[in-house]
């Protein structure tokens, strides 16, 4: 009965989800609900529902917003499953407030056509350093390799294991998916010399490499790329997918390295980025591909004349200017630096092998006979801590794995705890 | 001297662009800077500027905000160009500033991951009685009609002219473009028997009807299309593009009849909706096409995962609601009462042959000897009317043809006495 009607407050007055509160207000709201052992029935028959939504939503997470309105009795607090930098968004809707929408500015966004792909391309060019004609704009980097794939992608194409599944499922049926897998006991690590034996070995047409890749964080330095790419301009097409550069330091300063510069030297390299992990605005759609000119031409010439919203417009005029440069770039250190304390404590925990990362997540084998979904299951139910369940992903044995985002830095420390707890 | 120092004030205090303004407030702002006869000197170098803006922009105008943006010193005040009901775009600003952006609400659908598109394509099916597994969201119509060209189209398509130039321009190189040209003398009139004579001679396995017609605004009624559907079961893709419907009444009330509750009868069938017209929401780039569930499949199977905004989704969120439909409905039928009073007194201008529309918009052809780039010059330079020039428009004569839209009803005033004194 008292259970009862703690859940009924709760559900008037529903939980703040991410909105920077401090990791103990969270715990305070949290810890009269937690029941040590195992889950009530209606626990479990959210869990129920959470694990059918899981299954229709395929190889992709359903995502936080749409549990959230299909399960309403669900208090999602933190969202660890959304890789993307919340300073980011911050700065972003501090812009777009202060800009667009005090000023009344907001209609001209929302009424009128965008700008063509050729011109946002202009303003993104400004903001990178790299010619007009060299870019394609995209409605989010999932469009663009999609675009990639079924244009340019031939006979075969080479993908590592594990990776982002878009890459594998969205080739075209004519085209057979060679995987490499990384190896599991070495940490996933990436082996230049190994990789190019299986090119020459298989001749793929198109080879893709997430650098850092997703889901298990794992990096390759700019040098041995550029040196992986010399020995591989016999390869047709090279998708280097760089949505997670930003996040993984090369040299002092926390300084990133782009292959985007590379581009005029292998016509065959084309560096996927989306605008959502980095900028923290998967909402608005925005990304870009660096290819050679002919490529770009090629796509435009058969479409994606209008595929940005007037927000990504707008985020692109942003981001061409160097007063929201240099703050973005202290949102992106102080991410940089909390994250990685953040990963250190979450290795440190016992009953998991934590897999060294470069980027904003970090992947967790469970060893303590704990499966996966059980877990991720858990920390929603009992804390509202929503973690990605790896099952679906090729190459990682079912049920072992989850992968955990860094959020803000209290947020952070809500899962920390609750992942501590969870895993007793 | 003293136009200068006019010049230089009006440049400090930019005119207002389309916010509902009374058409005498904007008579009175342009008429101290109107003089008889030729164009200044200031006036043809931005003539010029404009010319060659346009030429770059290809089969499309450059829009209005890149117009303002490239060339400051221009001072739009009514965008004629543009093919949305204005009264609509009002309504979407007022829910979202109520329901998002005033309850800080925005945060959630520019940070997170939007729906995908089944989840959103389920918002729309309860907004239009269409089973979810009929319907492929787009972003924007130029999608979906770029994936239809390039996934279901085979070796010729048969396109009417004059038409919107997508259906010609986005289709594959292998593709054969063959057209029907509808006869100017008879107001570009639509003939179903000649039409289907003329399916049954070329044999095109895909066939595009616009519902009503961009840019004539011809409109073929629903019994007539029905029957042609009859007709046309052995034609593999019908495509009928409804992006205007919402403006094309037939029978009392202001009623439309859309084809999309055939579907079921005609799987060949797809009908193409744009939302940026109708609602006036070009900038959230939100479309939609009815087609038979193996086609969204094979649609969906191939990328379009997260093809819609945070914003597109709450649009569709908001389509499905009966509070909001019932106050669109307003502003459509009132948008549409006001467009026709326009379209009359446009009709009865010298000068000029109006041709029948059941659009929002009117295609106007040129008897006094003007060109259609001079008046549209004219009018942007001297007014700040921007309408559009169809010079490029296949099937048109160059030169001869501009195409005005329906704008809100103090524009429109203004429009009309702009076109007056520039035809004289």
């Amino acid at each position: 009965m008292i259970g009862q009607q703690r859940d009924r407050q709760q559900r008037r007055k529903p939980g703040p989800f991410d909105l920077g509160v401090s990791a103990r207000w969270l715990e305070a709201r949290v810890r009269p609900v937690i029941r040590r052992g195992g889950l009530s029935p209606r626990e479990n028959a959210i869990v129920e529902r959470i694990k059918l939504l899981k299954k229709e939503a395929g190889s992709h997470s359903p995502s936080a917003p749409t549990l959230i309105k299909l399960i309403p009795e669900l208090r999602m607090r933190v969202d660890a499953c959304f890789l993307s930098n919340p300073y980011a968004t911050d700065l972003f809707l501090d812009y777009l407030h202060r800009e667009v929408i005090r000023p009344g500015k907001l209609r001209k966004l929302l009424e009128f056509y965008p700008s063509q792909n050729r011109v946002i391309a202009g303003k993104l060019s400004a903001a990178i350093g790299i010619a007009t004609d060299h870019l394609f704009v995209g409605n989010g980097a999932v469009e663009i390799i999609q675009a990639i794939l079924h244009r340019f992608t031939g006979d075969k194409i080479l993908v590592n294991l594990p990776t982002f599944s878009p890459y594998h499922e969205f080739v075209r049926p004519d085209t057979q998916v060679v995987y490499n897998l990384l190896p599991k006991d070495e940490d996933f690590r990436f082996d230049a010399g190994e990789y190019l034996e299986k090119v020459r070995r298989e001749r793929p047409d198109t080879v893709v490499l997430i650098n850092p890749n997703n889901p298990d964080g794992g990096y390759i330095p700019y040098a041995t790329l550029v040196a992986m790419l010399e020995e591989m301009r016999e390869v047709r097409n090279i998708i280097v997918d760089e949505s997670f550069i930003h996040f993984a330091c090369e040299g002092d300063d926390y300084a990133y390295r782009s292959l985007t510069h590379e581009i005029d030297r292998f016509p065959n390299l084309m560096v996927v980025k989306s605008m959502s992990k980095d900028f923290g605005v998967a909402g608005i759609r925005a990304g870009y591909a660096v290819m050679a000119p002919e490529r770009v031409k090629s796509l435009l010439d058969n479409g994606f004349l209008w595929n940005s919203s007037g927000l990504a417009e707008y985020f692109f005029d942003l981001y061409s200017r160097p007063d929201f440069l240099v703050e973005y770039e202290r949102k992106r250190v102080h991410y940089i630096r909390h994250s990685r304390r953040f990963f250190k404590t979450l290795s440190g925990m016992p009953g998991i092998h934590a897999y060294p990362t470069h980027a904003n997540f970090m992947l967790i084998e469970l060893k303590n006979g704990m499966t996966a979904e059980d877990l991720v299951c858990r920390l929603l139910v009992r804390r509202g801590i929503y973690a990605r369940a790896c099952d679906d992903k090729k190459g990682l044995e079912p049920g072992k794995f989850i992968r955990v985002a860094s959020r803000t830095r209290s947020e952070n420390r809500f899962v920390l705890r609750g992942i501590k707890d969870a895993l007793r």
